[in-house]
């Protein structure tokens, strides 16, 4: 009821939905723990382990040996340091402390989380529990319990082969607050400070330990007290001789006050729970109905006929995105739903956006609802052509000013200038995805001035008359406009008369006037419907006259003599198909040569040494970069094979880009710009994007 | 009108007083910047420099070459690294950076603060206001200027012989939010979130300068705009030729929400200020007046018939104690006033308390009151044998149960054992200490319950006859009680028949009767005095019988043959001459012969090899321990000197105890426990206690 992962050493960031936190475990002996307000892993450890009678104890290998905060002898007036060892391999009583192999474990991957199995134990995270209701409509109670920002641990010790008492236990460092502390609550665990914790219910045989070394204390026979002034705290669990036990651990994430500035917004929790312990109370309190629905989503993935390697990807990237989510409410009482990127932070960057939002409709639509209105309020503007959208909403909680992006800049050709128009795409693909998929039109007809500004913008920018942009937003100031694509090379660089954003624009132009017929039925929509469909015919014209005579694809850019092949040629093809109109991407459709010329295109660059990366196998976007981004292949993968029908063994490179994830990139679950040679990060670590490959698993919610 | 330090490399810590945070910088190409919820200095840099013309930049040392958070390159997908420069030594564009050296600046301690001088340029930090009122009695006008969580820089830019313009910087990295991002506050600077920043107000020639290597876009010629992604900021400032230029700078920290847990607390300031932005402009506004007020204190200080050292070492101490002070407020309103305990963070630790006294009642008086009433209401407790006290009432911003502290724990008879006998001596000595000096008697009236609740117990702690304290606790539970002198040897270690103890409890008592005498004259108070007067004789008759016949000093322990010399054998004479009883120190006072054979002793020990260090010179405070605590010296020599009439070149080793904060301590401004002959730090880092120092400045208190 799982995947099994063909490799063990790699982390898993196990986001807690909304709640800007996550879970980091998985690359052996390096840091794990809970993470607030950030992505990257924490330098500190995680004990989750035991010891069967007088045998040496052994651990998962989530421990690095660092000291957390100060040690005893910091107290002592002994030589202290914050990197001395605080687990080292002998403990105090000549107790071995001995850590699992990789070969020692079994781990696995689930859509609601994953296990590790490794000798008389299994550590189960569950992170992930589907959809999420609309604050506008669901009661307190519901919200209380769906939005509740707390994961599952479960841990299960099997003592049955034994004669002898088991210990096992499950404990962390960087806490100094034992929840026993406040009777009042009935828990026992531990917290840092009121930030993020991990509770269990007290039973029999179950106990808090926290001291300098906490691991000693927990298979110390002799008395012990907690030790308050000790960085680390553990669970002990007592499992009698010829017992198996299972225990179930909460680990909730708080953050209190005014979370953003620029606009001043708290985490929309906070309507809900008063502080940390409250979650974690309320948590196990709704374990069961949770945990149920996590195990339903395992197995609808299960039911799916997809590969393991398909499946890996799909619950790897789930978890991820869900560690950058985070839901604010504003001094109004207005919910703001942001997705950060990853590493970089940026706030709901709008070519993430349309690239999240298959996952997004399919289990929580309210949230793209949120995203299109908050991106026109406050990250749209006018430049002298028309409306237009910015990359991104601020940075590391610190909002831009209303009508900027932290990330664009003028003057610029390269990396960092404006995306005014693949953002102003993007937006209109989030509002015709939404509006066929999620919603009667309401949306559509109550945003019909803005969607009409948006759309009208974008024919605007081309100035010859053949479609395709060609006119540079003056917000450049002499620079050029770029695409997402920004740290490829020119292939994938250059905004103006690239075939990627020609594509893109004919998808979006195709799918704005198939909503605008379907769901805004007047006049006025009728007239901008038309408007669109003559652009986008032109835009398909162009394209098709740019198929290379002699080799049949189209080159990346149509200037300067450009012949670089690129997949995401074909990338755009997802969004007619998911907004109502699926004959606008056939090739017997009213776009039948466009169709047709990018299937050959396809065709062609798909072959080892141009897309086709020589060394891995795994796709490669442009023929003339090694900088490849997972994301954009699963669109492109899902084009190829459910749209132009081309699914064989060139569109089924997955076990490659599972080892790009698992090994070159197992420091940074999931990343999104890697060598695809060598399979090694490149940027965009620790991301969300990678949720497109839901496409996989839901085409049906067209 | 300052201090000039002799050695320029050693951390000073400039505390905001009650806001939990400090400016750290001094440790010469270390990290300097603002710390917030801590004391440890930041890895972060911060910028103060300047260029002329074409010269090259020059800076004081500040900036270590650690990069904060992503750099450009992890946009772009080239090789980054956390740790990555970001400032090499040449800048693009072919700027070389250059930092003064030790030997070029002039380095000055004051009381408000401290300053840099070298090159063209002065940096004065501005961070000690002297007192606060009571949030009890004055308006929220008061309130909102005296506690202001902010401090100020004041950069002086002196351009007057170049005939070229002068760029000067003033930045820190850790920044991600430019503060013109909200044009409403009308300030230029930059802030860490809602937590930390710096501001300027607008100005001809200041401006804001946000990039990826900010300090190279400082002196760019060519057009610049804030890069939002970076993490670094500065001030900019353009000095026309031929002219001298000061700005003031104000440096502000917040912290919203629940600080505390254990019991939920926010922060004081909080109800005074509505964010950090809040505060930044408010610092700026009533600046004038702040400063007036710093510069009054440094003019008292100067007035002061003291060493430079000692100035010094007053100086220092006192901005670390700001940084340890903690203002809070309750779920009732009321304010809670905490002092952190340094590296230890435990939370108002009740024997550094009694250390810190006398600086608080100087500066402000109404916060011993609420550590005395705090004290009482939460963290004292009933053994078999009467009313005890905690050791401390938390740690790390976590409050630990009623009537429990984070340090105790049973079944030990060194390091964490039970202070209960100490810490109830400290109680009353603070309680004795308020009633004199800060009070008109309505206090004790009030709690005179409580008082003889605790002068009963410590007179209840002797069994044998003899006043001195012979029973432990019996939360000890098999163990026995230690001293504040915790990681000394059993000199001082050791509770129980212990000479420095012994005394304490004899100064207790002694100021216990004076006080209860003067301010409440009853029955009940008179017959608790003379119950006190009583033990009082009894200790001083059994400590002078123990006198060593042969060679006249008192050994510190009463049993099993010791034979240790140690100074704090006088420390508790401080307390019954500031108590309202100098008499009683007298050696021809009613307790003449314990005076006397104390000033034998010390005469007897205070000799190079014995409490006098053979390397160093400086103060040893047991003969057989090489671990001295700087604050307790300074306390002692106060006696030494002012009381028991010893001031010669034994009780003058000022030089030698400044060696060791700027030397062997150079890393933790400032600490209280070091090796006497080495200087190098033993523990209790980064401390607020050695503000018992005032002794020298402020003796009138009594």
């Amino acid at each position: 009821m799982s995947v099994l992962a063909k490799d063990n050493d790699f982390y898993s960031l196990h986001g807690i939905w909304g709640a800007d936190a996550a879970l980091a475990l998985g690359r052996i002996g390096r840091g794990s723990g809970m993470v607030v307000g950030d992505v990257q892993p924490p330098r500190r450890g995680m004990a989750v382990g035991y010891k069967v009678g007088s045998s040496d104890p052994v651990f998962l290998p989530f421990i690095p040996n660092i000291r957390v905060g100060l040690g005893a002898d910091a107290y002592q007036a002994e030589e202290a340091s914050a990197d001395a060892a605080a687990h080292p391999e002998v403990l105090p009583g000549g107790i071995a402390l001995k850590f699992f192999g990789s070969t020692d474990i079994e781990r696995r991957l689930s859509m609601s989380g994953e296990s590790w199995t490794a000798g008389k134990m299994t550590l189960e995270v569950v992170s992930f529990f589907g959809s999420v209701p609309d604050p506008a409509s669901a009661s307190r109670e519901i919200l209380r319990e769906k939005m509740c920002p707390a994961i599952y641990a479960r841990v299960c010790f099997d003592n049955r082969e034994s004669d002898e008492p088991m210990i096992g236990v499950f404990g962390m460092q960087g806490v100094r607050r034992p929840l026993s502390d406040t009777p009042a609550l009935g828990l026992l665990g531990f917290a840092h400070r009121g930030e993020w914790g991990f509770a269990a219910r007290p039973e029999e045989g179950v106990s808090e330990v926290m001291d300098w070394m906490s691991l000693a204390a927990c298979f110390d026979p002799g008395r012990r007290v907690l030790r308050h002034l000790a960085n680390e705290g553990c669970l002990k669990f007592n499992v009698p001789p010829r017992q198996k036990k299972e225990y179930l651990v909460a680990l909730g994430a708080f953050r209190d006050g005014i979370v953003t500035q620029g606009l001043k917004t708290r985490a929309f929790q906070n309507t809900l729970f008063t502080d940390l312990d409250d979650i974690l109370v309320h948590a196990l309190k709704v374990a069961s109905s949770r945990l149920a629905e996590a195990h339903r989503l395992d197995v609808e993935l299960d039911s799916r006929s997809l590969s393991d390697d398909r499946k890996f990807l799909i619950c790897h990237a789930a978890h991820s995105y869900n560690a950058s989510t985070e839901l604010l409410v504003d001094e109004s009482g207005s919910p703001i739903f942001i997705v950060n990127e990853g590493e970089y932070q940026m706030m709901n960057t709008l070519d993430l956006t349309v690239d999240q939002v298959f996952h997004e409709l399919y289990y929580s639509p309210w949230t793209v609802k949120n995203e299109l209105d908050f991106f026109f309020s406050r990250s749209s503007y006018r430049d002298s052509i028309g409306l237009a959208f910015c990359h991104d909403q601020g940075v590391s909680d610190c909002f831009t000013p209303q009508g900027t992006s932290s990330y664009e800049l003028p003057w610029l050709t390269g990396c960092f200038s404006f995306m005014s128009y693949e953002e102003t795409l993007n937006w209109i693909l989030c509002a015709c995805l939404y509006t066929h998929n999620a919603d009667d039109g309401s949306w559509l007809r109550a945003h019909m001035e803005s969607f009409e500004d948006a759309v009208t913008s974008i024919i605007s920018r081309d100035r010859n008359g053949d479609g395709v942009m060609d006119v540079d937003s003056d917000r450049c100031d002499g620079g050029a406009e770029i695409t997402t694509y920004d740290s490829l090379d020119v292939s994938l660089g250059q905004a103006r008369n690239n075939l990627y954003v020609a594509v893109k624009a004919w998808g979006a132009l195709v799918s704005a006037a198939a909503v605008l017929q379907a769901k805004a039925n007047d006049q006025k929509a009728m007239s901008l419907a038309d408007k669109a469909l003559s652009c986008a015919s032109l835009i398909a014209k162009t394209v098709v006259s740019r198929v290379d005579p002699q080799q049949g694809y189209i080159p990346a850019v149509f200037e300067g003599g450009n012949t670089s092949k690129i997949i995401p040629a074909v990338e755009a093809l997802v969004y007619p198909y998911f907004s109502g109109v699926p004959d606008a991407v056939h090739v017997d459709g009213p776009y039948g040569d466009l169709i047709s010329a990018l299937k050959k295109h396809l065709d062609v660059v798909l072959v080892p040494g141009v897309c086709l990366d020589p060394v891995s196998g795994g796709w490669k976007l442009s023929s003339t970069s090694r900088n490849t981004w997972p994301s954009k292949i699963f669109i492109s993968q899902f084009v190829a094979e459910e749209i132009l029908g081309m699914k064989d063994g060139r569109t089924t490179r997955d076990a490659a880009h599972v080892a790009w994830q698992c090994n070159g990139c197992a420091d940074y679950a999931a990343t999104d710009q890697l060598d695809s040679a060598t399979g090694k990060d490149m940027g965009s670590r620790l991301y969300p994007r990678l949720v497109s490959s839901i496409l996989w698993q839901h085409p049906p919610i067209q």
